[in-house]
C-alpha cells in the first residue's frame, strides 16, 4: 500500500523511504512540508500536522480528479495523531481541533497556491468553541473567515460579494476595521457569507468538517494545474510534473486577543542583507492579513517592545534555523495567547544586494565556505547591480520642483521610469508596443504577473515587504515600491492622486525601488555602480577560483577605463570602425570611400590617421600593462554612406520640387542637387550587396583597399610608440576579421607587418605586438590548423559564426521566425543568447584543438556577445579558451560565471557538501 | 660532372639516368627531344641530333643567363657525333653541316618557343654549299632565312623591315612569291638582311657558326621565361619551373627543289577522328612556311599523287608510330631530294569529336583498353558536344539571302555568332564589356591568345589545319574557321570584303567551325546534340565502370525527358518554386503571399494546387520507374513580388503625375494607384530582409506558413496517385530545404506526413515515397547524426553550403572580390566551381559519416552546381555519395567524370600500364 501521508514527526520515515536523499524528501513532501518535519525534528515549536505527498497530487491529476485509494484513510489516521498530541478532536463540539490546509510544492511559489484556514468549524463546533474560549468575537471571526476562504478558494466564489457584506456592516456600524465589528455582526455576516457561497457556487457550505477538509485538499491539488500556477512555472522555469504536497496542520490563532499576533520575518534584511530580524506582524490577526497587505503592518522592532521575551525567543529560533539551513530564513509565526509557534521556514528571497551581502557574511561567519558564497550568487543577481539609479541632480530637481509624490516601502532596488498603467493587461500591451511602463496597482495578485514582468517597475498603494508585489518584483529584478498608502488610486477614473497632484494613466512617473521614493515625470538615471563592498569581496573570491580570463570589448578610452575598473584583464575587441561614425570623421570616411583617384583616397586616409591614433593613445593609456586587441575595419563600406532608400526618396522629392520651380535659377540649383544625389546613388549602388553580411567586408576589404588597413596599422603603431615613450606599457594585438582562407590572412598580415615595421623603424622603437584573427566563418574554424601559422592568437566572433553556422541572419530572423521557434519549442534556446554547443560549439572545439596542434599555446578567446553569457562562459572554459571578452558592464558577471564554471567542473565534492536541505 | 646533353641515340642512357621513368625522361629532354630519341630507337628516319636538357635551361635562368659549366663542351662533343654520322662538319667550307635549333618543353606549347633553322651558314660556308649543291638559289634562300630568323628570334629584330625588303624585291622583279626571286636577288637580300640585323639589334650577324649556335640556344632558354610563354602556361595550367630543352638537329631541306617538300600531318583526321593521314605540305619549302600559314598549303592527298612511294612510306611510319605511342600522332616531315625524314612526332591535338572517335576506334582496334579510352577523353571534351550549331533553317535562310560569305577550313567545331573585332585587344575589351565577339585576323600569333580566349569564335584568312589559330582554337574549344583566303581583310580601314560584301568592324558575323562556313549577320543556333555514335559508345563504357549514380536537376517534364535521354538515373532536384514564376501563376502566388486572412490564403493555395499537380504528373511520367526528388519551396517570398526599388520608383512617378493631373477624376484614379502601390510597398517592406539568403526561406517558411508546403505535398501525392493508376511506377522523394536544426525537420515532416497520409487514405492507394532533407547549412552537416533520424535521404546543396561555410554571398562576391582573389592567387580555385574540399568538403564528409552511423545506408547525394563538375564528382565519390545530380546537359559529362574517378581510384595498376611515352 502506497504511503500518501507523513506526519511532521515522521520526517525520518520519509527520509529513509527516499534513501536518505533530502532532495527526494523535498520532492515528495514539498519544501514547506519537508521543512515543517525538519523543524519538528530539531525542536522548533511547530503546531502538529501532517503532509499529503506530491505523489498523491500527481495521482489525483492523472486520474482527472480521483484521490488515490486509501489516501483519505491515511489522512484520518494522521488526523487522529494530531488529536492525540493536541488533546482536541476534529469536529468535536466540546474541544474541537481546527486545522489549516496549505499547499507546499518542491519550489516555493508565493501566492500561487491556495490556503484554507480554520477548517473544522460548523454551527455545532462554534458553540463548543465559544464555551471553550469564552470569546465569541474571535470564534465568529474565525468562522466567517473559514466560510469566506472556503468559498473563494475551494468553490471559486469571487471576493467582491464577501467584501460588499463586510463594507455594508462597517458602514452601518461606522467602524474602520472588520475587527471592530461585534461578535453578533460577525455571526450575521457568517450567515450571509453562507448564503453567498450557496448562491454563487450552487452548493451549500459543507457543515461536515471532514467534507471541508476533503474539498480543501482537492482545491490545493487542482490549483497546481491552474493557469496561474502554470504561468508562474513557465516564467520561473519550474517543471510542471512535480505536483504539490498538502500540509494539514493544527490551527494556532494570532487573532485571540492582544496577546496574540501573527507575522512574517526574515532572519536578515531581505533588501540590504544586514543582520537582524526584519519583517512585519499584526496583533490580533490571522496570517493572511499580513500577507494580503490589507492592514498596515508593524515592523518587527515593534514586537521587541510589545513582547520582548517572545521576540528574543524568536530571535534565537531564527539563528538556530539559519545555522541549520546555512542560509537566511523567511519564517511565518503566530503567537497564540503568549505562545510562539513557527508555521513555516524557507530560504528567504532577497534582493541581489542582500544576496551578496548575506553570502559574504555567512562565509565570514563560517557557516559556508567562500566557494559556496561564490556559488550562492547567480550571475543575474550581479546584473542587478547594473540597474540604473537616479542621478542626484535629477532627484534634487524633482524635489525642488515639487515632483516628489510620496516615499513608501523600498522592496526591490533600482530606478524605473515609465508611463503609468493601472492594470496588468494594459502594461503588457503597452510594453509590447515598445512603451516603457510602470505598473501601478492598489495591490498585486498572481493574475498580474504578466504585467509585472512587462513593466519597468511596480508601485502598489498597499502591502508590505512580504507582499505579493514585493516578492515577485524581487524575484524578477523589477524595481518596486509598495505600501504607498498616501496615493489614492481610482481605477474607474484611471487616475491616481496625492495632495493636489493628479497622475493620469499614460503619464510619466519615476520610482526608486532602492529608496522607496516616487516622483512625477521622468528623472534622469545614472550609470551603474559596482562599488558595493560586499560585491567586491565576492568577486575577489570568484577571481581566486576562476581559471579563464575576463576581458572586455571597448571602443573608446572611457569604456576601457570602466572595464578595467570592473576587473577586465585586457581589451578583447576594439571595433575601430566605431570611431569612423563620429560626426567630425564621417565626411572624411565618405570622401575616402568615394575617392575617384588613389591620391584622393590617400589624402582622406591621411586625415583619418590622427583621429585613429588619438583613440588608440587613449586606449593604450587606459590599459597600461594589459593587452589591447584591435580589430581592423570590419563592416561593408556602404554602412558609412546614406541608405539607398533615403537617397531615392530625396531624389524623388527633388524631382517634384523641380516641377514646381519658379525660375531658372531655382531649376539650376535643384538640378545641381539632383546630380549630387544621383552621383551618391551611383556610389551606393556600386557598393550595394544582396547579402552584405557575406559580402565585401573584413579582411576582404583590407585586401581590396590595402591603404585603409595600412593606415589603421600605422595609427596603432604610432600611438603605441607615443604612449610607450611616456613609460606606459603597451601591448597591441592586431586582429584581422572575417578570414575564410589562410591565404587572406597571410597576404593581409604581410602587408600590415610591412607597415608596422616601417613605423617602428621611423621611430627607432620596438613595440611588443602580435597579429591574430577572428574565427567567425565556419571555414576558418575548420581550417584553424592552417590559419594558426599566421596567427599568434584567435578570437571567436560567435555572433557571425552563429549566423553562418546556423544560416540565420539574426536581425531578420528574430522578427521573422526565431521568436516563434522559441515559443513553439522548435528551438529550446536562442543561439544568439547562449552558444549552440552542438553546432557552433563543435566548430569552436575543432578550431581550438587544431589551432593548438599546429601552434602549441595558441591564445584563444571569444569576443562575441556570448562572452558575457554565463552558460557560454562555462562552455568556453570546457574547450580551453584563455579568456572571454564582453561588454564592460558584464565583466563582473563574467568573473562570477567563470568562477562558478570552474567550481562546477573542478570541485564537485565541494558541491555535494553544499546540498543542504533548503 | 652533370650531363647536360644527350644524343638522340642515347635515349637509353637518359632513361637509365631517370630510373626507367619515361615521365622523367620527358621532363629532362622535353617532349620533342624524348620523342626524337624514342623514334631514333625504333628506327624511324630522324635526322641525327642531340638534346640539351631542361635542367640546363633552369640552371641558365637561375643564374640570370649563364650556361652551366661544361655544357658548351658537351654540345661540341655531341656536334662531333652528328658530324661523324652525317659525314659533314659544322662550319666547314667544303662539306658543311647545318643544324636547326628548336625548343621542346615537357608539354607541347605550339608557337610559344622559338626556332632557328639553317644554323652554320656564313659567307665562307655559302661558297662551299653552292659548290656542293650546285643550287645557289637554295643556298642563298637558306642563308637569308637564317639571317632573318636569327635576327628576329635571337636578336629581337621586328619582322617588318625584312618583309619590306622582300616586298621591294618582289615588286622590282614583278614576282608573286619569294621563291620566284633569283639567287642573286637572294644574295643581295641576305646582305641587306645583315644590315637590318646590325642596325636594329646593334650587333652584327655573327659569322662564326658556333656563335650562331650558342646565341640560338640562349634565345630558346630565354624564351621559356618570356611573357608569351608565361601567359600560355598560365592559361594552360602548366607549371613555370619545368624549363625547356633545346634540340639541335642536322638540317634537312624541303626547299631543295621540286623533289623536296615539307609538311605536317596527323595520323588520323584531327577534326572528325576518321582514320587516314590528314595534313598539309608544301613542295620546295621549309617547315616554317607551312605552319606560319603564309603560303596556301596542299592537302596530304596531293602528296599521294605527287610522290606516291614516299606517301606510302610515310603512311606506314605513321601507323608504326601510332602503334608505338598508342595514340593518334601529329608528325612534322621533310622530304629532301626524295628522302623522307621525320622531324618530330607527338600526340596530335584534336577536336572533341575526333578525340572521342579516335579513343573508341583505338579501343576497337585493340591498341588501348576500353577503360583507357574512357580516360583519354576529358570531361571538357564531352562538353564540346554541347556547343551550339546553326539551325538548318537559319542556315538555309542565310544562303538564300546571300549572306554566305565563304567556306574555308573547319578546324574547330561549333557555331559562333559575334561582332567582328580585327585585333585581340579589341576582342578582349569588347568581350569584357559583355559583347560577343568573333575575332578576325589574317593569321594569329601567340600575342593574340588573350583575344582568342575572349572571343566566341576565330576566323583567319590564312593558315591551315595546323596553323596557330587552328591549334589554339581546338585546344580551348573555340569554333574556328581558317584559311578563308577569299576574304580580304583591310586592317587599316578596319573592314573585310568578299565580292560585293563589306563587313565593318563591329558588324555581326556567324561562323560554323564544324563546316567552315562563314555568314554575315546573326544565325540562329540550336540546342546541343549528344547523338554522336562514338560518344554513345564511350559513355556506355563509362557507365560500365563508374560506381556513383548520375541524376539530373530538372524542374519541368521536358527537362526530365532530356535528362533521361542523356542517361540520368533519377531526378535529384525539382525546384518547385520555379513553377510559381509562370505568368499565369505568379498573380495567384502573390495573392497567396499577401493574403490578409487564412481563408484568402487557402483559396489562393487551392488555385495553385492543380498547377503544381500537373507539373508533377509530367515529371513522374517522364521518370517512370526512377526516383524524383522534389524540393519544397525554398526562396524567400519577396522574390515573388515586385522589387522594392521598382515600387518606390513607380510611386515617385505616380506622385509626379499627380502634380500635373488635369482634373479631379484623374487625381482620383491616380490616388487609387498610389494606394495600391503603397499597399504593395508595405507588403514588400514587411518581407524585406538585410540578408535574405539567411532569412525566412526553406523549411522556415514551411513552419511559418504550413498551408503552403502542405499544398505542395498534396499536389505531389495526388499526382503520384494519378500517375500510378495508369501503370507508371512512381517514386517521389520529398526534400525539405534549409534545415539547420533537427527539430525543424521533425516538425515539418510530421505535418507533411499527415497530409500525405490523408491524400493516400482519400484515394485508397499507397505510394512508395521517402522524406529527406537538403544539407546546405553548416550546422546541418555538423548534426546529420541527429537529422538522419527524420531523413531517409540527404542531398548536399553545395551552393548554399559553400556560401555559408566560406561566408561568401556568391553574386555579390564575384563582382566585389572573388575574381580578384583568383587573379591574385589568394584562392587557387573558385569554390563555387569545384568543391572546397578542405572546408566545405570536410563538412560533407562529417555529415555522411555521422548520418550513416545513425542510419546505416542513409542515401546521400549532391544537387548543387558542383554535381556537374568533374573534380567535385571525384570528391563526392571518395566520401561515398550515392549519386551526383546536375543540369541535364552535364549528365554525359558527369557520367564520364564519374567513370574516370572510379578508374583513378580503383584501378591504379591499369593507370600505370597506361603511362605510355607521349
Amino acid at each position: 500500500m502506497t504511503r500518501w501521508v507523513y506526519g511532521f514527526s515522521e520526517v525520518e520515515t520519509a527520509e529513509s523511504f527516499c534513501d536518505g536523499n533530502w532532495e527526494s524528501v523535498r520532492g515528495l513532501l514539498g519544501g514547506k512540508g519537508a521543512n515543517l518535519g525538519d523543524m519538528t525534528r530539531i525542536g522548533v515549536p511547530v503546531p502538529p500536522g501532517f503532509t499529503i505527498t506530491t505523489a498523491a497530487c500527481n495521482a489525483y491529476i492523472e486520474t482527472d480528479g480521483t484521490f488515490p485509494p486509501d489516501m483519505l484513510d491515511q489522512v484520518s489516521a494522521a488526523l487522529e495523531q494530531i488529536e492525540a498530541t493536541s488533546h482536541k478532536r476534529f469536529g468535536d463540539a466540546t474541544n474541537p481541533l481546527l486545522v489549516s490546509c496549505r499547499s507546499g510544492a518542491k519550489f516555493s511559489m508565493p501566492g500561487m497556491m491556495d490556503t484554507v484556514l480554520n477548517i473544522g468549524i460548523n454551527d455545532t463546533v462554534v458553540t463548543g468553541l465559544i464555551a471553550l474560549t469564552d470569546d465569541p468575537h474571535f470564534v465568529y471571526d474565525s468562522y466567517r473567515r473559514l466560510v469566506q476562504m472556503f468559498g473563494s478558494v475551494v468553490l471559486g466564489v469571487r471576493d467582491e460579494p464577501f467584501e460588499a457584506v463586510l463594507a455594508k456592516y462597517r458602514h452601518d456600524r461606522d467602524v474602520a476595521e472588520d475587527s471592530d465589528l461585534t461578535a453578533d455582526d460577525l455571526r450575521a455576516i457568517t450567515a450571509e457569507f453562507k448564503q453567498i457561497v450557496e448562491r454563487f457556487s450552487g452548493r451549500p457550505f459543507p457543515d461536515d468538517p471532514f467534507d471541508q477538509l476533503r474539498l480543501a485538499i482537492e482545491a490545493v491539488f487542482r490549483s497546481w494545474d491552474g493557469k496561474r500556477a502554470r504561468d508562474y512555472r513557465n516564467a520561473a522555469n519550474i517543471p510542471h510534473n512535480l505536483g504539490t504536497a498538502v500540509n494539514i496542520q493544527a490551527m494556532v490563532f494570532g487573532n485571540m486577543g492582544s496577546d496574540s499576533a501573527t507575522g512574517v520575518a526574515m532572519s536578515r534584511n531581505a533588501t540590504s542583507g544586514e543582520p537582524g530580524l526584519e519583517g512585519d506582524y499584526l496583533t490580533n490577526a490571522q496570517g493572511e492579513d499580513v500577507v494580503a497587505g490589507i492592514r498596515v503592518t508593524k515592523p518587527m522592532s515593534q514586537l521587541a517592545v510589545e513582547m520582548p521575551a517572545l521576540y528574543h525567543q524568536y530571535e534565537s529560533i531564527a539563528l538556530a534555523l539559519e545555522r541549520h539551513y546555512r542560509d537566511m530564513q523567511d519564517m511565518e509565526f503566530t503567537i497564540e495567547r503568549g505562545t510562539l509557534w513557527i508555521l513555516q521556514t524557507r530560504n528567504g528571497k532577497r534582493t541581489a544586494q542582500a544576496a551578496v551581502k548575506i553570502a559574504v557574511d555567512l562565509a565570514d561567519e563560517g557557516l559556508i565556505s567562500r566557494n559556496e558564497a561564490v556559488q550562492r550568487i547567480s550571475p543575474e543577481q550581479v546584473e542587478f547591480f547594473l540597474h540604473p539609479s537616479f542621478t542626484p541632480a535629477s532627484k534634487q530637481a524633482a524635489f525642488d520642483g515639487g515632483h516628489h509624490l510620496t516615499t513608501a516601502l523600498n522592496v526591490s532596488p533600482g530606478a524605473a521610469v515609465g508611463v503609468v498603467a493601472f492594470d496588468a493587461d494594459l502594461a503588457a500591451e503597452w510594453a509590447a508596443a515598445g512603451r516603457t511602463v510602470v505598473m501601478v496597482r492598489p495591490e498585486t495578485k498572481p493574475d498580474d504577473v504578466h504585467g509585472m514582468l512587462a513593466a519597468e517597475g511596480i508601485l502598489t498603494t498597499r502591502g508590505g515587504r512580504t507582499s505579493h508585489a514585493a516578492l515577485v518584483a524581487r524575484q524578477f529584478g523589477k524595481p518596486a515600491v509598495v505600501g504607498a498608502n498616501e496615493l489614492d488610486v481610482d481605477l474607474s477614473e484611471r487616475i491616481m492622486t496625492v495632495g493636489n497632484a493628479v497622475i493620469s494613466e499614460g503619464d510619466w512617473i519615476s520610482i526608486d525601488g532602492t529608496t522607496g521614493e516616487v516622483f512625477a515625470g521622468q528623472l534622469e538615471t545614472r550609470t551603474p555602480d559596482l562599488e558595493n563592498p560586499a560585491l567586491k569581496v565576492l568577486l575577489n573570491w570568484a577571481d581566486a577560483v576562476r581559471d579563464i580570463g575576463v576581458w572586455a570589448n571597448a571602443d573608446h578610452p572611457a569604456d576601457a577605463e570602466l572595464a578595467r575598473s570592473y576587473g577586465a584583464e585586457g581589451i578583447g575587441l576594439v571595433r575601430t570602425e566605431h570611431m569612423f561614425f563620429d560626426t567630425d570623421r564621417l565626411p572624411i570616411v565618405q570622401r575616402m570611400i568615394m575617392a575617384t583617384s588613389p591620391t584622393e583616397r590617400t589624402e582622406a586616409l591621411g586625415q583619418l590617421l590622427p583621429f585613429q591614433r588619438r583613440d588608440f593613445v587613449g586606449l593604450f593609456r587606459a590599459m597600461d600593462g594589459l593587452p589591447v586587441t584591435i580589430r581592423l575595419i570590419d563592416p561593408p563600406l556602404h554602412e558609412f554612406l546614406p541608405s539607398h532608400d533615403d537617397i531615392t526618396a530625396d531624389l524623388a522629392d527633388l524631382k517634384i520640387q523641380l516641377l514646381s520651380a519658379r525660375n531658372l535659377a531655382e531649376v539650376d540649383q535643384l538640378l545641381t542637387r539632383v546630380e549630387a544625389a544621383e552621383h551618391l546613388l551611383h556610389e551606393v549602388e556600386a557598393l550595394r550587396e544582396a547579402n552584405p553580411m557575406l559580402g565585401l567586408r573584413g579582411v576582404r576589404l583590407g585586401l581590396m583597399m590595402p591603404a585603409l588597413t595600412r593606415m589603421q596599422v600605422r595609427a596603432i603603431f604610432e600611438a603605441a610608440i607615443e604612449v610607450q615613450r611616456t613609460g606606459v606599457v603597451v601591448h597591441p594585438k592586431i586582429m584581422i576579421p572575417l578570414v575564410a582562407h589562410v591565404n587572406e590572412l597571410a597576404r593581409q598580415r604581410e602587408s600590415l607587418e610591412e607597415e608596422a615595421a616601417a613605423v617602428m623603424t621611423e621611430a627607432g622603437i620596438d613595440i611588443n605586438y602580435e597579429f591574430g584573427t577572428m574565427i567567425e566563418i565556419p571555414r576558418a574554424a575548420l581550417t584553424t590548423g592552417q590559419i594558426a601559422a599566421f596567427a599568434e592568437f584567435i578570437s571567436f566572433g560567435t555572433n557571425d559564426l552563429t549566423q553562418m553556422t546556423y544560416g540565420i541572419s539574426r536581425d531578420d530572423a528574430e522578427k521573422a521566425f526565431l521568436v516563434k521557434y522559441l515559443e513553439e519549442g522548435i528551438l529550446d534556446r536562442n543561439p544568439f543568447a547562449s552558444i549552440d554547443e552542438t553546432g557552433v560549439g563543435r566548430l569552436m572545439r575543432i578550431s581550438v584543438e587544431e589551432g593548438r596542434a599546429a601552434r602549441p599555446g595558441l591564445e584563444a578567446g571569444i569576443c562575441g556577445e556570448h562572452g558575457g553569457d554565463p552558460e557560454s562562459i562555462a562552455f568556453c572554459r570546457t574547450i580551453g579558451l584563455d579568456y572571454v571578452s564582453c561588454s564592460p558592464p558584464r565583466v563582473p558577471i563574467a568573473r562570477l560565471a567563470a568562477a562558478q564554471a570552474a567550481l562546477d567542473n573542478v570541485i564537485p565534492s565541494d558541491l555535494s557538501e553544499m546540498a543542504v536541505p533548503v
